[in-house]
């Protein structure tokens, strides 16, 4: 039996941080090294992080990432690598390099570069023609990145019918609900199609909008995953693969299991546990704001709370990825605000765990009613006024903010954000939006699983259960302004996401009225989501750099 | 003498509006066959406007543009057309039409795709293979679609060498200060390798942060622009080109002179007046200013006025674009206010003719230190206190625009965005930064090229002379927070603009400690631009879709 020990390091680092992210991987090689791994994969530009965007038309940034690659493959004494960075020899590219006792054996180009979505790798790299097969260790070894394998005809199936054994890929692939699972698919028609190993190491973290769920896994020649890493956290991948017999013996094991390894060779198998749909989302949104924050030098967070779920939603999230001590609610009733939601706000604080100040916010908004009242006089009550508290709220959030560096989590759903039902520079204000591209039917949903999971009343129930409303004036419902969340909803999928036309949308069982006017908030409130704060992506398409439309737009869909 | 007469018809559209393009076509398409126009051709995406963006992706949109094309092959009756629109045969391409009397006669499909700076093709289009020639009343003509014209062996020279005796790009090529000279420059080295009559006609308007500067031209086979549209303006560039002696004559003129076709057709030699650099940059702010207002739907527009020279300027290029009784100055003095800027604000407003409002903001402001006292106590004055004041301003503008449906113009020069210099929901706050691209040293010179201009002191000589302060503290400078303007902003220029190293910026004989802290402060501030509204590109490389870079972001120069 020919024994090859792989290993799949799905490491956490930060855009930018050349010297950080190089200290990881080494320690990372240490770890392999002593468990004596013959080929250790990173993710894909793990050196530079994913995606650099701009900073990779500095020639100084690549100089420097080309540095660090140097110094990673002097410590590959007695240990394959697989490490993704940019090479610039004659051109740009998102490169692996394959490198073995302190020498760099070769060098892969990523062949099929995605430039949608969030994606823009035409704008950086030159595509790579060749498809080369690395011998380490007496394997046949074909090295692809990320998208190079999404291709049924790509540069893997090619490196195997030449041979290849083992496919390594190597991957930034960012997450939104589901995609694990659709990995898991292609990936595994990939392997039984090509009759060959796959090794498929994914990054993991946040990163501005995205998160990339790692969830590296291994999969037998017949399309089996026999191996899965974690989702959501960093995690080693180990196995001995058994490449005589062209199958993948279950011996996996994590370093985080501790045990040192057996001389025997042989461990039980090891697959992470996989999330429910909502508790993977749940993740998600809890790792893409613990790395935006901590990876942006914050550490403690502001969340207004109105007693309502949205920003119940937001404080729990906010409490899982930084701790109960690290989130600070703040309560700002107006003459609007209803005792109910004052009481709801407190005892979510009290459920949390964590501090609450109550800041109510007539005085300021009286000033302005008296500094407007000349240019205002004569005209009726209306969204100017409604629009004030929000912003009074958004000031105040940033005067503390401003003052004690605490950055400002912002508490709009998808739903609000897609129709503009949202104030900008109010609560629209704050640095980081956790549920940006959530929309409210998933908000009841999370906040469900957040009570379920902890198995008591996190979020208080009445928060739950009662109806929506802004209270920006008296008796104000969401309904008074926008369809009832459960038609709204698939309507936004079907608009936002699905690129469906108004047509469209009526034939699938909808009121035209009603879809005209959803189509016409989404299109007249670009000019808001242009200036909302980055958030996390958890849909295929999120409002970010997903989606780019213009704001000057006439065109309406018919 | 076989005489041909071209027209290039440099028209305003507005993305999206595929019915108002059309109408606009029409319109242009009957004036041209009035004149006796044997060629007339349009900017690139004509239709569609551009860029669409996302727009692309709509199936549905696609289809609005191609029934859009057939109606305007349909009204070619005797003049023959040269038209940008979106093709959908086999993949999407960036197209032009070549249509003569009524019948579609050829497709060509942009060949070179720009996917860098400002610019997204490949996200959309695959790139066109053939240069085809089209003959039209018996000469032979090639057909380019912008970027295909930059390159020395793209399509146009293979249309050339294959006899192409007339090359037309039609394009969508914005403007920053410059292009018009360096794309003559270019046009001209392509005319004369490839001997080659060049008509080149460019998009006119603004979109969000672009301005499509038109400029349109015809340049003979020695390189020599023998005609000139007008830049910033729409026009029709007509002219009969004398194709068997290889010439062209400077029979040109334009459909504005209104003067009927004489039969002779021989006509004087017309090119529109070319601008000096600051001059054409004022234009540019104004276009950009205008169509985004108007192609938005607004009609008014409010500016904060400090009695400083950036929002006097601001508020000089809005009287320019939508005229004085368009634009409402808001003058909003706090306790920190000098009275040089109180009265300042109020000559200027004279000046101008326009509306101004005093709206002081000493009743906000204690509202927020009262309510903010307990979070405050035992803490020093510093930035909280200094933002409040900049969001109150802010909160005034925006209640006055909910109120009465008026647009903000924020009023952020490029120096300060750069540097962070500048308050997020604060001076920040409004729909459009009309001087965002603009650096400190540049306003200057745009306030003085305004007066000098008008031949009278509309911007008055104090504003421009006196030291810069956001006076939102006592005794406040701007050279308390920055480096001089005249220092800071050939920093800025070298390390935004160009991507220059800390290193190389100091070899460029800047002191290392100021440098780093420039650079530093860009870097920190990357946050606030991405909520910032959007301004006008006149730089090559503006705050917007030209610079991506990611917040988290660790990285620093050295």
């Amino acid at each position: 039996m020919s024994s090859f020990r792989i290993g799949l390091a799905q490491v956490n680092c930060t855009v930018g941080d050349l010297e950080g992210n190089t200290a990881r991987i080494l320690h990372y090689i240490e770890r392999a090294r002593a468990m004596q791994v013959d080929l250790l994969c990173f993710p894909e530009m793990v050196i530079t992080g994913y995606p650099p965007e701009d900073l990779l038309l500095k020639p100084e940034f690549i100089t420097g990432n080309l540095e660090k690659l140097d110094v990673i493959v002097r410590h590959s004494a007695a240990i394959a690598l697989v490490v993704g960075f940019v090479d610039s020899r004659d051109g740009l590219y998102n490169a692996a390099a394959v490198a073995y006792d302190g020498e760099l054996c070769g060098i892969y180009h990523k062949t099929c570069l995605p430039n949608y979505g969030v994606f823009d790798e035409n704008r950086y790299f030159q595509p790579g023609t060749k498809a080369p097969i690395f011998v380490i260790n007496g394997v046949s070894i074909g090295v692809s990145i990320c998208q190079d394998i999404w291709y049924p005809t790509g540069p893997a199936s090619r490196q195997a019918s030449a041979g290849a054994e083992v496919i390594v890929n190597i991957s930034a692939s960012p997450y939104h609900a589901g995609k694990r699972d659709l990995r898991e698919r292609m990936l595994a028609g990939r392997a039984s199609e090509d009759t060959v190993i796959l090794a498929y190491v994914n990054l993991v973290g946040g990163q501005d909008e995205l998160v990339f769920d790692g969830g590296s896994m291994l999969l037998d020649e017949r399309g089996e995953a026999i191996a899965r890493a974690k989702q959501f956290e960093e995690d080693l991948l180990v196995a001995d693969l058994d490449i005589a017999s062209q199958e993948v013996h279950t011996r996996v094991w994590s370093l985080e299991s501790g045990v040192p390894l057996p001389d025997s060779r042989l461990f039980p198998a090891r697959s992470a546990e996989i999330h429910d749909r909502v508790g993977e989302i749940y993740a998600a949104l809890v790792l893409g704001t613990r790395d935006y924050i901590h990876k942006n030098g914050f550490y403690r967070v502001l969340v207004g709370l109105s007693g309502g779920v949205d920003s119940s939603l937001v404080a729990a999230i906010a409490v899982d990825a930084l701790g109960p001590e690290n989130v600070i609610g703040v309560s700002m009733p107006s003459r609007y605000s209803s005792e109910g939601s004052r009481t709801d706000a407190r005892l979510l604080s009290e459920n949390l765990g964590i501090e609450m100040r109550v800041i109510p916010i007539e005085q300021a908004m009286d000033g302005y009613l008296s500094m407007l009242a000349g240019s205002f006089a004569g005209t009726q009550e209306d969204i100017a006024e409604e629009n004030l508290q929000a912003r009074i709220r958004g000031n105040i959030l940033m005067a503390l903010s401003n003052k004690f560096g605490w950055l400002v989590l912002t508490t709009g759903n998808k739903s609000e954000i897609a129709c503009g039902y949202c104030t900008l520079y109010g609560d629209m204000a704050g640095g980081f939006a956790v549920i940006k591209d959530v929309p409210k039917t998933l908000v009841y949903q999370l906040a469900g699983h957040k009570n379920s999971s902890a198995a008591r009343e996190i979020i208080p129930r009445r928060v739950i259960e009662k109806e929506p409303s802004a209270e920006l004036r008296p008796g104000q419902r969401d309904v008074d302004s926008l369809p009832p969340y459960e038609v709204l909803d698939p309507v936004l999928e079907a608009y936002v996401e699905e690129d469906k036309s108004l047509d469209q949308i009526v034939a699938l069982g909808f009121d035209r009225k009603l879809v005209q006017r959803v189509i016409s908030l989404v299109d007249g409130s670009e000019f808001k989501r242009r200036q909302s704060p980055p958030g996390i992506k958890i849909t295929p398409r999120a409002f970010g750099k997903d989606r780019r439309l213009p704001i000057t737009n006439r065109y309406r869909s018919s």
